[in-house]
């Protein structure tokens, strides 16, 4: 299966495997679609044993970023980089200089910004030796995580409107599992618009401190989601809708921030029968790529314009919840469906790339 | 095997891949060191049946130019790119123009020509789009084919000199193998020098051609190289030298302009083993890509000094013949290491890429 991806490319447009074997570099950039803009994601740091592990990873994400990209309506296509190095000891000056070279000689066909390994710092270090940076302190989008957040809060609340038929979370139950940066950010808001929760973490001290602030009540992390609510937000790890967890939900709508939240495409399916509402994790966390986005645009990064685009995401949820509605397809299916019509739709690459 | 190559990269700086599903193009560029220069290499157009075939073929070609720059003093660095297309059918425009932007983006880092699969109004095609193109019409270093047959001639004379202790060619046999461009120009310089010629082409008509200009033997292009002659030059085929041919040569000089003429690289020592000479062939046909490279010099093609820069070709010949009789190893394993010792000689990455 991996040798099919790789002859295929996986339709990607520009697979870049550089080496700079005297400053211990070794980076993939996968570029996978350029027909709405620059390809736009992250560098991912992580010491993969194989090429063919990096290159796997490199190429699923970066197909990942054209489809949130192409919903959440930014003018960007589907990038991403891995470097295979130990976030801990391999990140030396020299190795993000080659890397920073690696960067420059790309110019604008990929932009990258912070991911798992790569830290804010690292993001500055590269800013000053090449362009195509953002999610920096000096690009203005400042910290991610609260717009993440509010955009995932919007989205729940168009879940809850569609599902539930209510206009607002005044006594609704929300277990929420996760409560970093994203999801204390999500408890903060549901508890002002009056909802009751059920919190967990995988550190027990955060969960009491977040159940203190918030009155929430204190849950275990494992069996969090499960609770009876009526909506269960995931904004921890990626797989926690599987074949195993489906049949023990009680909420009527799964609404959260984490990446990956089905186990299989086809759990979806598995959702809709049994009447739960599944809104698509990667509409509902484009906050953050919408943040960085911002930056990119003439004039810099406007606070106000973000939130402002922030209310795209429950209006592409609502359209999604009609389209299921009226084909009986389960959401996630829609939310791609849609993806691939705005790339389609888009001029097509010989036009763009001519001019 | 192959997967070990493509885990290591095999060594190579940066591999590109890029496909544009519109226009048809699936290309790969390879970069293998960039020590002594920007990579130049020519663009192969080969139907290859999978991706694996393809970038085995790019990354052994790219390192093969990198070992023939560095021997030949030009400062360049090795490169190679492979267009996954049918040279008779594959080469639209528009997939010609979404090479030409694919080349364009790697700038300074790539130069290409032209090579199997690739004409010279193909080349000229590219050249009107992107500037990182050599060889071609409005170049001016013109058709390389004399340069590299006289560069040929010069590394024959040099073999001849050492292992046969003559100063001239006066009624010396040569049996040349392939009279094509290069192989053809070799005869008419060896004629002019005083040599008896055996010919043999896979046309018999240009073997008869040839004979007839020349009062050359025609022979049988299977066999020509075992005839009895002083010096057997390989202007056609690859691995014509084998551990089935070798014991039937009856050449005390094996110099020829073939590239990759032995089938395997143990194949030296049984020619030395047997006492013959023989010259490596990527230091022996270096005049081409010579002929390219004063291209991007500053102020342009000088023909003078390319000619006079083939004048290397029979010095590092001489070089190379007088350590392999020194250290009783074969001519191509020092001609590798004497390559090897100019690229590690060169201002290290770090610092010339930091400059």
């Amino acid at each position: 299966a991996e040798a099919r991806r790789l002859a295929a490319w996986d339709g990607h447009e520009r697979i870049v495997l550089g080496t700079d074997t005297g400053r211990g570099l070794r980076a993939i950039v996968a570029i996978h679609d350029s027909r709405l803009g620059p390809a736009l994601g992250g560098t991912r740091v992580w010491p993969h044993p194989t090429l063919e592990a990096a290159l796997t990873d490199a190429l699923r994400l970066s197909r990942g970023m054209t489809y949130k990209a192409a919903i959440a309506g930014v003018p960007f296509g589907g990038g991403k980089a891995v470097i295979m190095a130990d976030p801990a000891r391999g990140k030396t000056p020299a190795m993000l200089d080659a890397y920073a070279e690696m960067l420059a000689q790309l110019q604008d066909s990929y932009v990258t910004a912070e991911d798992v390994g790569l830290t804010l710092a690292d993001a500055d270090y590269l800013k000053a030796r090449t362009p195509n940076v953002v999610g920096t302190t000096a690009g203005g989008s400042g910290n991610p995580s609260p717009v993440t957040a509010h955009g995932v809060f919007l989205g729940l609340c168009a879940a809850v409107r569609h599902r539930l038929q209510r206009g607002d979370l005044s006594g609704l139950r929300v277990a929420v599992q996760g409560l970093g940066a994203v999801g204390g950010a999500l408890c903060e808001r549901l508890h002002a618009a009056g909802a009751e929760l059920v919190v967990a973490d995988i550190d027990p001290a955060r969960t009491r401190a977040v159940a203190t602030r918030l009155g929430a009540r204190a849950a275990d992390p494992q069996t969090v989601l499960s609770a009876a609510v009526d909506v269960a937000a995931p904004c921890a790890l990626g797989a926690v809708l599987s074949r195993a967890t489906i049949p023990a939900l009680r909420a009527k709508v799964v609404a959260g921030a984490a990446n990956n939240q089905l186990a299989e495409r086809d759990d979806a399916a598995a959702l809709r029968e049994r009447g739960i509402l599944y809104a698509p994790d990667f509409v509902l966390n484009a906050g953050g790529l919408i943040n960085v986005a911002a930056e990119l645009a003439p004039g810099g990064c406007d606070r106000a314009a973000v939130l402002e685009r922030l209310a795209t995401i429950p209006q592409v949820l609502s359209e999604i919840f009609r389209r299921a509605e009226r084909t009986g397809r389960p959401t996630n299916r829609i939310a791609h469906a849609m993806a691939e019509e705005r790339l389609r739709a888009a001029a097509p690459r010989t036009a763009r790339r001519g001019a």
